[in-house]
């Protein structure tokens, strides 16, 4: 079940990137769940993890190499998220990424590495190995489809775009694929998010872009607030694009490339709320006229992960009691006085209080569609911010519930 | 559905209260919903209320009365929880009181008042002013059964239980009644608890012991962590037990004091869990060996809060790793390759990874009770705190999503 049609997967070559999927016997339903992508030389990379102090070998290993800014290969493989497995968990993580090194001739700590699927496990790192050499001889630069399908597990349907900017007058492309639909089967909610791009850009200024991305993206989403182990979002910038290298993140020149991202981040990010776990509505969530962006940010979060919100929506009640108690338990000081919302284009509360306007059958027109916009404003200043949410349904519960049993 | 079967209600008369509950019409199902309260003149009042920045009118009547100190009746009406009401909110809760003023003859400075139910509809002031007369016309010191109906909304049962104890050589008697069970139909949460005893003691000494005990109690249980608007706890101490005033909360001659009430509190938290919407489970989350009480407080309620934890428990699925996950990101430093965690009797997890000895046989017994124990060990201090919580059912989302559909 997702909200709405998924789009198709039209991403044309990145130059500078290889990529090959395959089935090496990790997911117990033989779908493709290993991905190899080989890059250009020099290639910079950047890279944003869960802040979840549990984290799993494979996060560990890819904040160490992070610190060299070059990246020569990625590989990720779904179905064992080689979490909560320990000092042999790291062992495994490097002897897969050792194995992609041999194979590629090219330095092991340029090697980046993800795992999502069941926790506790060990690492079948054999079926893993195994499989590599076929990888690196089947690398093509069109199997963008393949490369989202092989990173999925709970998800109903693979999530790849792109975007398009201009530096310098040289045309850029910016790919994207990524996975996460709330817990993974059976264990962990894991987000993972890869963008290729063959702009030209010094690592340093490629890690700020996307620690900025991801604030107004893959941070401002919740399917059901649990933070995974194995969250990761990467970045990679061949350098083949022709620009001038950019140095400076703040540079008016950069300004495509960061809108581009920007934009490329923010779908992926909704198109994995659209797949959240039994979601059946797509709901965006503005808190405006706040005293910061920080305030704002906060309580449309508070907002998203209420339960009480998230069941009203998908009972399709129009219930302004309990967004607006979810607004005053969010910890920022508000005259609730003050307080208007409005349910896509109907005025629901007005000054804390029920609308006087406001009827039953407009409220239930807005909630009966499948995305909703809830606009929530403090009038208390000019900060604003959006967080992306589902509802919360039965499938939910089944999803979430019922595996073992 | 109720965790466990509910226990008789068996409360002898008070010294210093009457009561006396009826049927005023708030009620759709023609339940009882009105329950007043006389008090022996003098009776010492405390009280904590909802943290909620939205607060509905009776809590800020209260808050303001709660400054003399002093009680003659309360009222409290179900059906009906006058929030969101704004300005004319506050005026019908104050015409309720003075009518009760009038009726009992006593100052309208010491009439306490709450309401729960729907929220954003204007309280039917007409109904409770013609119910009054007759209520006070019926006040009895054995009514407790009745009180404890009048109070509840989608409780599927009431809630009151007993404690004695002894100050200065006589005997104290301390009657409490509850209600609560998550959302109220079809707005708010509300929790709602009221503590009768015969005690003397100053309000400031009383004060101070009610705080405490919501510590322990009603802040240490969540259902599905939103916070009412209406959240009242208010305590009541008529002083005819005959024991010498009680000025010093931390006086040793207190002490039996303390324990009966942290006891009494306990057990009506514990039987608002049980009742939890949907509650199929009742959980005991027991966070030990933290650096501090407030650590282990957070990391408790992160851990309660977790969809993903809770629909584990619903499914009867020992996932460690979920549970691993939720203390790892509550914002508190940790070790996580020190952490034990015990499923009841069976350790599951060690030093941050799988028990060798766990079976998914011992975790699947420990499951299938209703009662579940989960022991986290942190191994970083000696503070310990435990939370109670209830699973996330099905149940839970239809009775939170269905009512207007």
């Amino acid at each position: 079940m997702a909200v709405g049609s998924p789009p198709p997967i039209d991403i044309p070559p990145v130059p500078g990137f290889r990529l090959a999927a395959t089935a090496c016997g990790l997911k117990a339903t033989g779908r493709p769940d290993l991905l190899l992508v080989h890059m250009h030389p020099g290639t910079a990379v950047a890279g944003v993890f869960t802040r979840n102090q549990v984290v799993a070998a494979p996060v560990q290993i890819c904040r160490q190499r992070l610190v060299g800014g070059r990246a020569d290969a990625l590989i990720v493989n779904a179905g064992n998220a080689n979490a909560g497995t320990g000092p042999q968990g790291v062992q495994n993580a490097l002897e897969v990424s050792r194995s992609v090194a041999r194979e590629l001739s090219v330095p092991e700590a340029c090697i980046f590495i993800s795992s999502t699927g069941v926790i506790g496990q060990p690492l079948p790192v054999e079926k893993i190995r195994a499989a590599i050499p076929s990888l690196a001889a089947n690398l093509r630069d069109d199997a963008w489809s393949d490369a989202a399908v092989a990173i999925t597990t709970t998800d109903t349907f693979p999530k790849a775009r792109h975007r398009r900017c201009t530096l310098d007058g040289r045309p850029v492309l910016l790919a994207g694929i990524a996975k996460g639909a709330g817990m993974i089967h059976p264990d962990m909610a894991t987000l993972l998010a890869y963008v290729f791009t063959d702009a030209a850009i010094t690592p340093m200024a490629w890690q700020r872009l996307l620690e900025r991305a991801v604030s107004a993206s893959f941070n401002s989403i919740t399917v059901d607030g649990d933070t995974s182990t194995n969250d990761t979002l990467l970045g990679f910038a061949s350098g083949l694009a022709g620009n001038d290298l950019l140095t400076d993140p703040d540079s008016p020149r950069a300004a495509p490339l960061v809108t581009a991202l920007n934009d490329l981040c923010q779908e992926l990010a909704h198109l994995i709320v659209r797949d959240g776990e039994g979601a059946t509505k797509f709901i965006t969530i503005t808190v405006a006229g706040a005293k910061s962006e920080a305030d704002a940010r906060q309580i449309g979060k508070v907002v998203a992960h209420s339960q009480l919100v998230k069941t009203a929506f998908f009972g399709q009640d129009p219930n302004w009691g309990r967004i607006l108690a979810a607004v005053g338990r969010a910890g920022i000081p508000i005259n609730v006085d003050a307080v208007d919302i409005h349910l896509g284009d109907v005025q629901i509360v007005q000054k804390g209080g029920l609308d006087p306007t406001y009827t039953e059958a407009r409220g239930a027109q807005v909630m009966s569609a499948p995305e909703i916009a809830v606009h929530i404003h403090l009038h208390a200043g000019s900060a604003a911010a959006t967080t992306w949410t589902c509802d919360l349904s039965h499938d939910y519960v089944t999803i979430n519930a019922d595996y073992r049993t």
